[in-house]
């Protein structure tokens, strides 16, 4: 079924670089004509799309080496996205009513040059959305979790975080424990997130606080947010274990910081006599990828997994949403729906 | 050939805990009984023995998780030694005359329950005192070097790292920097162990010289330094790239610190993005170490790898060898012969 697409959309742009963190006061809702698909284009109508912490850095000037380029003021922010196609140009070989997933969120219409079309492997598209496969890879691929080990995932009740503990759970984790910022989202990770223990940051000194909640110590790490952290995380490694850096909030989420580097204070002697391994990852191969979705898709139907999210209904609301995402308002992942 | 031991023979031992570097002031030598071998055990003449950087943390108290107990004030040194069998007690396999390898160095004859005998892999008995097995899983188990990438070995010229150049350069690395702390030692590691150039330390900002030496940056580091000089390689570590902690010389020999602890700071953000590897390395495993060996006998028999070492005669020289060790005085491995 075709549908005729409005005269005029919506999109979120960028008017002025953060000197903190990136809120509705650098943002502004701007009314443009609706783009017109090119040849081999499709024109898609965005029904979510993810608000996504790289924001902090990109809206901010970016850093060398990062996957996306940095967003400059009058710029159309970007992101994860999944839609339906509406048009498509000459040659494009989508057809109206297509689902697909692309990086153009942040608008209610998109033109996008071949985009992926969703093939029905996970039962909900907003779960394409989920920031899984990198979850997935740190406790696959990188640190090769055993059965019967214990995980510390920091920030656990974020995108990445509330993924990782149900993940580290469904492939056999003795123990998992994880981070966060409020006692409300603790109470959330421990009945619904997998979690059989949380430490809150703030709540007196962390190392302590995740020594008592790992009298054993730690073999598996997801570090999602670096800093004290990831150190008191080093302190509790236990001999072999694997540390995976996915994340930078300490710094990301802190106005004081640029954003643009995340210091931490490793003792290389523990390390060495401990035989462990820090790795930071970005970006997950397709194969990886692939591997996920089809184990996220059968954990989902089966309902062994959730997709936790936060969906946020209207595209004026999203300047506001990126603002909460830093203000770790959510729990998992927050999603626009235009 | 079997030979009458003396009555009375020679050893080291720890007067005093240093409050700084171990030296002369805190060893004497002692004269002690002949040591008579129990059933099972041989009493071993020692030829040579090791003067390791350990004992820099196990003279002052030792650090948790080592993998050698500390030593106390009347305690006798030890440390990798070889040595060949005097006299064998009841049930023991060795006969007198049979080299063989253990950990009772520092004095001039040793009791020894079943140490290993060497097989005449390596054409030196000596040779059993390089450390090279830990340089050589370093690049090889750990860090998978491939040819043509390109190689940071920190303290180039020390035990480790005077085998660690060779080795990478054998394995085919396309480039090998290495750093030390003198001009003359630096002269050395170009014309005899295997790298293309080398960054002093305190010659100016390390980091500055460390990326003028390796502008494409750097693919794999054997790190055995620690502090400033690992922050350095990390900065230039190329994407993928795996830095292997070895050693942490930089707290080991500064007399103001107290060795038991070896801080480093560094950018997570940085690791996350280039996917990089840091890993400790303590302890190899048997079948590597018995690879090693191999591979080393045949280099070392073809001439395409020399065991860099000083050897420095006479037991009552032992304790001073032992500061010019943490001097920096030698390079290669720091062989007595008492």
């Amino acid at each position: 079924m075709s549908e005729t697409p409005p005269g005029t959309v919506r999109e979120i742009r960028l008017t002025e670089v953060p000197s903190g963190l990136p809120g509705p006061e650098h943002l502004a809702v701007v009314e443009v004509p609706t783009p017109v698909p090119g040849a081999g284009e499709v024109l898609v109508r965005n029904r979510c799309f993810q608000v996504f912490p790289a924001l902090r850095t990109l809206t901010a000037g970016g850093v060398p080496g990062a996957p996306f380029p940095p967003l400059r003021p009058g710029d159309t922010l970007f992101g994860p996205a999944v839609g339906e196609v509406v048009t498509a140009g000459d040659g494009a070989s989508l057809r109206p009513g297509d689902l697909v997933s692309h990086f153009q969120g942040w608008r209610e219409y998109a033109v996008v040059p071949d985009p992926e079309p969703l093939d029905g492997t996970l039962p909900d598209p907003a779960a394409h959305l989920a920031p899984g496969a990198t979850a997935y890879a740190a406790l696959t691929r990188i640190a090769g979790l055993r059965p019967g080990e214990t995980v510390f995932v920091s920030g656990g009740a974020g995108g990445v975080g509330s993924l990782a503990g149900q993940i580290a759970r469904l492939l056999g984790a003795a123990r998992v424990i994880g981070s966060t910022g409020s006692a409300a989202k603790a109470e959330r990770m421990t009945a619904e997130l997998g979690y059989d223990a949380v430490v809150l940051r703030g709540d007196g000194p962390f190392g302590v606080r995740l020594a008592e909640a790992a009298p054993d110590g730690i073999d598996v790490v997801v570090d999602n947010v670096g800093g004290e952290q990831l150190r008191a995380a080093a302190d509790a490694a236990r001999p072999g274990a694997r540390l995976v850096l996915v994340g930078t909030l300490a710094t990301q989420l802190s106005a004081a910081s640029t954003g643009a580097t995340a210091p931490v204070e490793l003792d290389t002697f523990r390390l060495i006599l401990g035989n462990i391994t820090l790795r930071g990852l970005t970006g997950v191969d397709a194969a990886t990828t692939a591997e996920w979705r089809e184990r996220f898709g059968a954990w989902l139907r089966s309902g062994s997994i959730s997709f936790p999210h936060t969906r946020i209904p209207g595209i004026d609301r999203a300047p506001q949403a990126l603002r909460e995402l830093f203000d770790g308002r959510h729990v998992g992942t927050v999603v626009v729906e235009p």
